[in-house]
């Protein structure tokens, strides 16, 4: 089964998956879109992210993927179970690993962009897998934009974090990281949150899923040869390549642009 | 001729130029269109601006305006001279009312988007229009969603203004804010320039400009009666209610979802 797995997101963010997905499993063929040209998707509404994922998930169909990935919460809040319901092969979000990282979290914060926030689809699963969970929610829309702009070590990351978090200072035991961008900063966080407060990020509880799947159906990839790694971008390939290789940890070797406009359904 | 003014930006930044044409023309009809499903249009690719900007253009074009603006300076770095080749009506964007406010400074710099500053088109018209201008220019990406997220008295804010501008200090006289966001932490840049910089904006030249060309041409707007201002936006009309009314500075009764997907080219 050398299909490829297919995973999508905005932009960036999605490699630090995609990173854990190629540590588990080192013999899948994988193929990343990062739709550029309409991030972020934190601050579009409802409607306007699930037509994207909606082109996102078509053009990746048509790469012959057997299974798709969506390493982006907003993404997944608001089109996970829309595709699901309408793909024909299996569909893997971040939201079931990230609810099963903290079941046993009493009081638990989500931190996300104000589109994942504010569907609420978090808050409500979280009571409803443990009637004794204190949520907590906060929208951290500056977050991504002082990532991308290379703001990691900057002390105004200090201040805006200090901001976002400080009203949840004292009443959070874990900090689920509901935004695959925000790993990224996770010194920063816990700075902010204090030693206490445990920080809790789903890519690689959302790689083994994978795995698990892929194992059970038969469709793991058991040639023995060297993956191959295909990265998309709807928007410059160049600027797309520079900062994935900062999420993805690795080297990109090369990333084309998706040209069409593409509709499945 | 009651026909309106059409203006067009990513989504907010350009309010703060509508709001000087409603100020210096204001018995003109006005209808803005903010392609917030795009935004920020400052970190995308020329190409990809291009084509944003034909769409808004041609959406317009629809609502019989009489006049365009593009009150966006990134829009206007990419797509003005081929708007201006392509439409049949005249288009007035931001770019010439700057280059006349900064036509006898020496030390000028320029601050703006990515795709602004990396387009070096300011840069190659001043140094053109003045051989002894000394320029230089500065990508502030952050500023705008800082602004957009509320962050104006913020500490974290004079931080970022810090780290942008310290390079710039000591060599300038004047800076052109060449994003239509800026106007709304002027006294930020100015505190992070000192008080001996000219801060330099084009927005009411911009309006003067429409207002002789209209002259001009027969064209204004004679009726003795309250003019319409139509608003619409490419994603969710209630949140650009919200924030438009900051850069506005005034009320925004109501506001339209532009559906349709429209190609005049």
């Amino acid at each position: 089964m050398d299909r490829p797995i297919g995973l999508f997101d905005s932009g960036f963010g999605g490699l630090t998956v995609m990173k854990e997905v190629a540590r588990l499993l080192p013999r899948e063929n994988l193929i990343y879109l990062g739709d550029t040209v309409h991030l972020p998707y934190g601050n579009k509404s409802p409607e306007t992210v699930v037509r994207f994922a909606l082109e996102n998930a078509a053009f990746l169909m048509g790469k012959n993927i057997k299974l798709l990935m969506i390493p982006c919460h907003t993404a997944c809040c608001h089109a996970l179970s829309i595709l699901q319901e309408q793909l024909p092969i299996p569909v893997i979000g971040v939201i079931q690993p990230g609810l099963e990282l903290v079941k046993n979290v009493r009081r638990i914060a989500i931190l996300g962009t104000t589109s994942t926030i504010e569907s609420d689809l978090y808050q409500t699963l979280i009571r409803k897998q443990n009637g004794k969970a204190i949520v907590s929610a906060k929208a951290c829309p500056l977050f991504v934009p002082l990532i991308e702009e290379g703001f990691f070590n900057h002390p105004a990351l200090d201040l805006i974090a200090e901001s976002y978090l400080e009203p949840l200072k004292g009443n959070v035991d874990a900090a689920l990281l509901a935004c695959t961008h925000y790993p990224l900063i996770r010194s920063t966080l816990q700075k902010a949150f204090g030693p206490t407060v445990a920080l809790m990020e789903p890519a690689e509880r959302c790689a083994l899923q994978a795995k698990a799947f892929l194992s059970k159906a038969g469709l793991l990839n058991l040639q023995n040869i060297k993956p191959t790694y295909e990265f998309f971008a709807t928007d410059d390939p160049r600027k797309f390549r520079r900062l994935g290789e900062l999420f993805f940890g690795n080297a990109i070797e090369s990333v084309e642009k998706k040209q069409e406009f593409m509709k499945l359904f």
